[in-house]
């Protein structure tokens, strides 16, 4: 199943859709069966944490629904509620062919403000400073867990998104430059697990203005999904919509500016374009943000 | 007005208190003033977005209630659904005298799963390693935000807590060993911030089983209060109940064992003792948390 987030315009609400082939069928009311919460909310995104019993009447939905081309929607962030984003660090074989020891590397992080889709675009808020892509497979987390084994941590996935980690260069600590409004990239949707036989063995490329900077595959990561999981699970509690970016080889990262435009595909996961803008103290016009101060 | 999430016994619901003198009133019937949420849920913490407008109900609820001494109460994590926490790398002026440039180091991040209150205690996942103590003052975000000067940085928060930045040592990017399980550890309670003449002159101590090991003032930061919040919005959005610890003096911090009591106190927003435990593979006993992968 492929599940994305999607608007027909800026003004329309940003509905839930299934993919099939090239086209989207709106399952937006399967939302109604999700229950209504009273603060404080439990941890986790809602929608990811009861995908597993809403399929069967999303692909009802779906069967009825007058779909629409995916050439004509906006791409909004297919997780909405992610409670943390972790990034593999020196997670490609590259980097343990010069010596260093992945497990000791540890995460980087992303705040989860960061969260965007393609339709959002990557927004340089400090574009005087240069900016890299980092093409990934995103692992999203469909279960609530902590200390999973590896042979075990396939069960806790939910699926996976292709995911363009954007760094901030500069002498701050690395997560500070990942944590950017729109640097937290994911889609085109989210592929369900039961659709990826194997998710260290896609093939993935990456061009920016239709040159290639980046063509790899997961099968180069030290760490692959399972061992992502079971690594970032040995010390935190993991939540339906948590996010683990999985690394990407270093030697095929690259600055973007402003009127570029990335397209990222990886195997059985979609291909996406993302615009790049920015400027100077740059607002963020992301979906639902407001960008000054005011009563909540 | 002083706001805590508390307990009557561990298998109480979590209550919401103020707190007056040495005494905490039930005020857990205003939340039912919060509007119910559907998913997709809109970023923040909904109680912390809406405090001030429930602030004259919550003192009528207090004035009625049959109030609870503190010493009898489980104090749980004062923000429930905090949104991201940003730690202050770096900010001390002892660091500066030393010739960095705080700007330059940006900022470290801790993942929300690690939010936790006194009642709760600190537990080390990897008690072979060496966790560090940091006592800080923690900023709470009131208002949804971003690119807010120094100058207007304080109408957008809601009060401040005592934080301890707990941090495992090692070789892992830094971030990663501060987002263990109940290393955000806040308390005792939020204090609103006009309780809080000068966020910037507040004196604070911490010992561990009684012996000193932090005496300071948070005069001594770089970046006070405002400038801390103006750094972290000209990058991200801020919403309400994200959370940035202020750091603290690097001379003062210093290892925890299992069976250690860290007491914390800092000027105007209380004291409070923290427990810390752990075990080698030790599972995590928060609250409304499981530890085993199961459907959520």
């Amino acid at each position: 199943m492929k599940i994305c987030r999607y608007q027909t315009s800026p003004q329309d609400e940003v509905r839930l859709g299934l993919v099939r082939g090239d086209m989207v069928h709106d399952v937006t009311a399967i939302t109604r069966e999700l229950p209504a919460v009273r603060w404080p909310y439990p941890p986790g995104d809602l929608f990811i944490a009861h995908l597993e019993a809403l399929r069967p009447g999303m692909e009802a939905l779906a069967d009825a629904a007058e779909p629409v081309p995916l050439a004509q929607v906006l791409l909004r962030a297919p997780v909405a509620n992610p409670g943390k984003f972790v990034c593999g660090a020196g997670n490609h074989k590259v980097v343990l062919a010069a010596g260093a020891h992945p497990r000791r590397l540890g995460f980087l992080f992303k705040m989860t403000s960061a969260n965007a889709g393609p339709a959002d675009g990557v927004i340089l808020r400090w574009p005087e400073r240069t900016t890299f892509h980092e093409a990934e497979i995103a692992i999203v987390i469909g279960k609530t867990c902590t200390e999973v084994p590896a042979a075990r941590a396939l069960d806790v996935v939910a699926g996976y998104c292709i995911g363009l980690d954007m760094t901030m260069q500069g002498s701050e600590f690395p997560s500070f430059g990942k944590s950017f409004d729109t640097y937290g990239m994911m889609g085109p949707w989210l592929t369900t697990r039961d659709e990826i036989a194997d998710p260290d063995a896609l093939a993935y490329r990456l061009t920016v203005n239709g040159e290639e900077r980046t063509a790899d595959t997961t099968a180069n990561l030290v760490l692959g999904v399972a061992e992502l999981v079971e690594h970032a699970a040995s010390v935190m509690t993991l939540h339906p919509g948590d996010v683990i970016f999985s690394g990407t080889p270093p030697m095929s990262v690259g600055p973007v500016a402003p009127g570029d435009t990335m397209a990222v595909e990886m195997e059985g996961l979609g291909a996406m374009t993302v615009a790049v803008s920015g400027g100077p103290g740059r607002k963020t016009p992301l979906e639902g943000m407001e960008t000054e101060p005011q009563e909540a």
